[in-house]
């Protein structure tokens, strides 16, 4: 395919993505193939000879299309959102094209360098302390990262070689392995599973912290356990707070957490994934008090603010933390700039070398969009959830299952697990709509969470309809 | 911005795209700017309102294109290549589209679906032995992970997990940090700087074991650190073999090495992160025997197969090897599907939680290239390499320091390193060619990778010319 032909084909795809979001509605949210449905559809092996686009284009809706789960689709209210917009997706047409490996300031200048800024300005829309940027004289500041899990690595592996050293330092004689034996992380018992995945990979000792019943860990929950590990001869190094957990969107105690890390010279590092994004909102800004006690904290613009995937938004207050944990400097990746001090080569803030130049879609949305116009579609999806809240408490044979404070809504048939386990498959099955299940004390709860850019109120009315409907089946058949 | 707008716009953006790329090499390799420039260009906050597109738009020229090394450029010589087809980015706006993000089956089943079906495809373009598969019933086969980084660490935790759980079942009592300090793990010390960071971040010993005279490692000097390291008392678990070294595209001898590794059960990894791609035609393909001796394999499409970043195609020959060492399973990622040992799902397999439906570009470019087009681009990149060391052999200044076997030409001035390193400044700095160096036996060596799709004989000759009329400069001039 040469150029002339790509500016034809292209044109036709920027057509086919427009069609395709436009009318998403229409296509059935949750796939009805079974595993293995694909396999057969296509050959067995490449072609030796190449195919004409026509072949390859047909195929979309014969073979990938009958197994895509629809994320835009204003019908799909499973897991959190993903993000998708149409300025980040041009943004993307042209990070393709420049296609630039950003693993140095050398391998390309304005990939770092716009990316440091955009997180500048992320951190300012979202009332980060000065620590955290990186300015012109900042010790600190931002990175892009994949996902919210390697956020989480990094800064575990930041805060072990931290602590390796500093024990290291008073006594030399200690083995690094050692050390590592007697660490101990901690996170919530309500934390995301990769936090967990974070200290297998790091060969650390990771307990989870109660929380109460709010689902919030709480300062003397943490202070409790700490006493009982150092009297043990553990040393604690670590606690990744969660605001916005993955279950019911709960939110850790940082004000009473932040001292008490700070105190123990625990790092700690902030998750908010999902929630993140409604900090911007002076409004929701409150949840995020306490982050000045934090050494890192993260969030996914690739969830709820626009920016299509992967765009996991980083801070550290002390880079050299992060750089230091992991610096390799091979020659072939040497360049003039990199002792000056002014650079940033963001090969150390990160697990993989390579990497995109994924800043433009932060630029392109943040601009198209004007900070209004983001803080406008937050409360838009909080709104909707809040309908769906009193939707769900107007109606006496359900409960809300845990505070709806974002865009997430945690609800149950009040009756057995069984009950509401069989209401979500009848859910799932009918294929109107879909939704996933989370743990609460025991309990079986159904996840509403409000995805789709173009969720309106009348789909959040036809969910519930449809939901309420088939509860009332479910209710009136006799008991197996 | 309204689907409207994105027709129009996507359609520009098109058109853009399409001018970059066919005009590329009338833009400077190598931009020069100075490091800080492109904070001061742009605002220091996200605008309040919204702006327009156009003024979006035209800040690409202004802000962002002065600082971008162009990769895609002919005259680009520098690291290894990374890919950029029109088929690869026209399967990248549809996966934007998609938008989904691909954990489990359930949360996209095409998604999962056909990345286990182009693993396979790819699988047999590289005749690959049938174990790497994952067919209908295979224990094996393949995932796509971002990067060959992330390939080592996964591979190298994978094989961490997998010997203390052996260890564990014989000696109950031993625990898993005594274990992991009795670790090591070895690679070539030619090999990439990621696997030395991957022991880093899974904190076990890595030892660099040495090469031969060509740059590879050999059975014997592999054989002779275990017998040393077994008897202090340490575990071999884990060996890295590289075939097409960053620094000279040197290969391991793993025909020696893969019997040794398997004898003493020690994993063997096999990171071909650039050669890779030229073992889909079989003058290159005993390059890779004895990989029927590995326990993972990985390369990138997106170095040198015409598939846009980020793709790197991992296989392993047990995938519950990779599975069991990270399997975390919170019900809000619970699915039906998923106990019925029918169906994959990645999140298993890799640090992210979340991926993007990435095997859209490998099913493009398959197909729109055939293997025939596929093999035609890798010949055509061998024979300029070929053409570039037959200029720099026919030049008496001049020595080849390594065997070019693909893509790569190492060479340099007869003389001391600082004349090298002189001659590199100066290339770099006319700015007509962009190159990177490396270090070859305490030599300063110059790096000459073939990078751009578009790189043709006569940018060969004219990067020779230039660099051989700046050789004369340097050496006419009286010495310091």
């Amino acid at each position: 395919m040469d150029a002339a032909e790509f500016r034809r084909r292209g044109k036709e795809m920027v057509d086919y993505v427009a069609d395709y979001l436009e009318n998403i509605e229409k296509r059935q949210v949750y796939p009805d193939v079974e595993p293995g449905y694909l396999r057969s559809l296509i050959p067995e092996e490449a072609p030796e000879e190449a195919e004409s686009y026509e072949d390859v284009i047909k195929d979309i809706e014969r073979v990938i299309m009958p197994g895509v789960t629809h994320w835009h689709s204003p019908y799909f209210y499973a897991y959190f959102p993903t993000a998708n917009s149409f300025p980040a997706m041009l943004a993307d047409m042209l990070s393709g094209a420049i296609g630039c490996i950003g693993f140095s300031w050398a391998a390309s200048p304005s990939c770092t360098e716009l990316e440091t800024v955009m997180m500048d300005w992320l951190g300012k829309m979202l009332k980060l302390p000065a620590d955290f940027l990186a300015g012109t004289e900042g010790k600190g500041g931002g990175v892009i990262q994949g996902t919210a899990s390697e956020a989480s690595l990094i800064a575990l592996l930041a805060a072990r070689s931290k602590i390796i050293k500093l024990i290291q330092a008073d006594h030399p004689e200690r083995s690094e392995t050692d050390i590592i034996s007697k660490l101990v992380a901690y996170s919530s018992d309500q934390a995301h599973s990769s936090v967990e995945r974070a200290g297998l990979i790091a060969g650390v000792r990771m307990k989870k912290i109660p929380t109460d019943n709010k689902f919030s860990v709480r300062g003397d929950a943490l202070q409790n356990v700490l006493e009982e590990d150092r009297a043990t001869g553990l040393i604690p190094f670590f606690f990744c707070a969660t605001l916005g957990t993955t279950p019911s969107c709960a939110f850790d105690c940082v004000t009473e957490l932040g001292p008490i890390c700070n105190a123990e010279e625990i790092w700690m590092h902030i998750d908010a994934a999902y929630a993140g994004s409604a900090f911007i909102c002076p409004e929701f800004r409150p949840l995020l008090n306490g982050v000045e006690f934090a050494d890192s904290f993260n969030f996914n613009p690739h969830k709820w603010l626009l920016v299509n995937f992967d765009c996991s938004a980083m801070w550290v207050k002390k880079r050299s933390d992060i750089i230091g944990a992991f610096k390799i400097e091979p020659l072939y990746l040497k360049h003039d700039h990199q002792e000056s001090g002014l650079v940033t080569d963001y090969r150390h803030w990160q697990i993989p070398l390579g990497r995109r130049f994924r800043s433009l879609k932060m630029w392109f949305v943040f601009r198209m969009y004007g900070l209004k116009g983001l803080q406008a579609y937050i409360r838009k999806h909080v709104g909707l959830a809040k309908e769906f809240e009193s939707l769900v408490r107007a109606d006496q044979r359900f409960e809300i299952s845990a505070d709806v404070v974002l865009g997430l809504v945690c609800f149950r048939l009040k009756g057995s697990n069984e009950l509401n386990e069989t209401l979500l498959k009848r859910i799932n099955n009918a294929r109107k709509i879909h939704l996933v299940p989370c743990q609460l004390v025991g309990k079986f709860v159904l996840r509403f969470a409000v995805c789709a850019r173009t969720t309106e109120s009348r789909h959040i009315k036809e969910a519930w309809y449809h939901i309420s409907h088939l509860a009332s089946e479910l209710l009136q058949e006799p008991p197996h």
